[in-house]
């Protein structure tokens, strides 16, 4: 992965990605103390910035092996990414996801053109069902962070915030992006090491699950002790990735972990200031810009937030928290 | 007014103002039965289209002028709207509010620089104290409509429409405007009329407060019943304004009016579709384009949403509206 695929997945994406805007508030720059843009990318199709790496990889396809069909693991935002990509591009996608996922992202998934193929975690391997629809029906797997393509179509977004943040006389600033598996982290961190190199990009996770982090310090792969127990469901992976790492390895110094708390105090604030809405997951590099000044290198912060596919009694939490 | 005037607004709030977004989704689109684009403004600084046109009056003034300072009569969005343009042109402002608004915007329109003064509804004139105000500091009063330059400000909104929609290859749709005093739909109008002639920009109250849409069907002012009592406050007025209603009698033919209930519903579907926060007055376009399908012209339609400012316990209220 490099800067040239992401330059290329961008030429492929234009006229279907949504340029997401990069906005601000007084009132959050206030409480940050000091300058706080946040890259919105809960505006981009599908409410999450997965789109974006899954029409890059689908894109990327040729168009024989594209029109057999498209096949993803996904419980949540990278399934809905898929299956809008495959769509727009006219051709099948099948979804695996565990029987017990939210009824709303299953039906979200099977109206946005994706084929829903629903397994036991129990009884049945996941891993094995999708090796038989790979070899039977000939589908290509599009992983949701370990892939070149996809890495390079989450690179995009890097390459708007070179754009906007020039546009603002912004060329020095630290870029807090939430991190899972890495995927848009260290998209973003390559895109902007080329077109913004004075940027400095840091990956933000829940406490508890600051796998990413940890790695950074020890230089190896650290796992976390739990798998489950964060309201950031969407960021929370075992490990960083086997291509994401090195990258992150080499392009960003450290990473930072914040709360459900502060997770939660983030949405209330970008409901109130932005009227954007808010995920947990995509709501820690915004919440680690607000909250965790001290530890902050920049006097200008770029907060990306990465998406707001947030349930209604979630939100209504959000709303309850004190600030 | 005229569009050389909208075209000179631009040209000032070229690096001030936030080009926003004009978002969609397939979900939205299956409802309406068409292709619905929507214009956030509420993503706009201050969290509503009445930045624009503060700014551009208040750049329209001599440096002289300005310098002694703006006025404006307001306890909602455009006194938030005209405090922060006047911080970004360093010039002090007043804005005079009822002692009954509500806390949060008093706060917020001082935290945005503005001078608060609070007046009794019962027992002070409102005017008399803005005409001293004139007259003794030599303040310059800016309307929240009927000023041609704020008409103008407002129309840049739809200067960013015509370009957006011909990126997309749309040159003919039915574009939707939340209307109060007119001075958004006017200039949304005007600007059109110029850049994409074969859009047809249409007005939309609430039920009960459709001043302009009975002023449309009788070609004269006419005037609401009631001054209050709908949740969409902000568009809440008593009859088309001056100068805006001339220019609407041109240019729309028709008005629409939509349900508090139905306002609610596309709070609620902006929360879960769009990932944007809006207020009842600023949602009933997009109330309208779901909602009245069956007296819809276009098979594309553009609804402005034109602000977010919503209180905690509205936007609860909009979550548990049924679908």
């Amino acid at each position: 992965m490099n800067i040239d695929m992401i330059r290329a997945a961008d030429a492929r994406l234009q006229g279907h990605k949504r340029v997401t805007p990069l906005l601000s508030s007084p009132f959050l720059d206030e409480i940050a103390g000091r300058r706080v843009l946040i890259k919105a990318e809960c505006l981009q199709h599908t409410g999450s910035f997965k789109f974006r790496g899954a029409f890059s990889a689908i894109s990327a396809l040729s168009a024989a092996q594209r029109a057999k069909g498209i096949l993803a693991f996904s419980s949540g935002n990278h399934a809905q990414g898929v299956a809008l990509a495959a769509k727009l591009h006219g051709v099948p996608s099948v979804i695996i996801m565990p029987k017990d996922a939210p009824a709303i992202k299953i039906n979200n998934t099977r109206a946005l053109g994706g084929e829903v193929i629903l397994y036991d975690r129990d009884t049945e391997d996941r891993d094995a069902l999708g090796e038989a629809m790979e070899r039977d029906r000939g589908l290509t797997l599009v992983r949701p962070f370990d892939d070149p393509q996809v890495i390079a179509g989450q690179g995009t977004a890097g390459l708007e915030i070179a754009v906007q943040a020039a546009d603002m006389g912004i060329s020095d600033a630290q870029v807090l992006v939430c991190c899972g598996g890495g995927g848009l982290t260290s998209g973003i961190a390559t895109a902007l090491a080329a077109d913004a190199p004075k940027m400095r990009v840091c990956p933000v996770e829940p406490a508890g699950f600051d796998d990413t982090a940890r790695s950074l310090v020890a230089g190896t792969h650290q796992t976390n002790a739990q798998t489950s127990g964060s309201i950031c469901d969407a960021i929370v992976t075992p490990s960083p990735g086997k291509l994401t790492f090195p990258i992150l390895k080499d392009l960003c110094a450290r990473g930072y972990a914040v709360t459900d708390e502060q997770a939660l105090k983030a949405i209330k604030l970008a409901f109130q200031r932005l009227k954007i809405v808010l995920e947990p997951g995509g709501a820690v590099a915004l919440a680690a810009a607000l909250f965790h000044g001290d530890a902050l290198s920049h006097d200008t912060v770029i907060a990306v937030a990465s998406g707001g596919n947030i349930d209604d009694d979630m939100f209504r939490r959000a709303l309850e928290v004190k600030l």
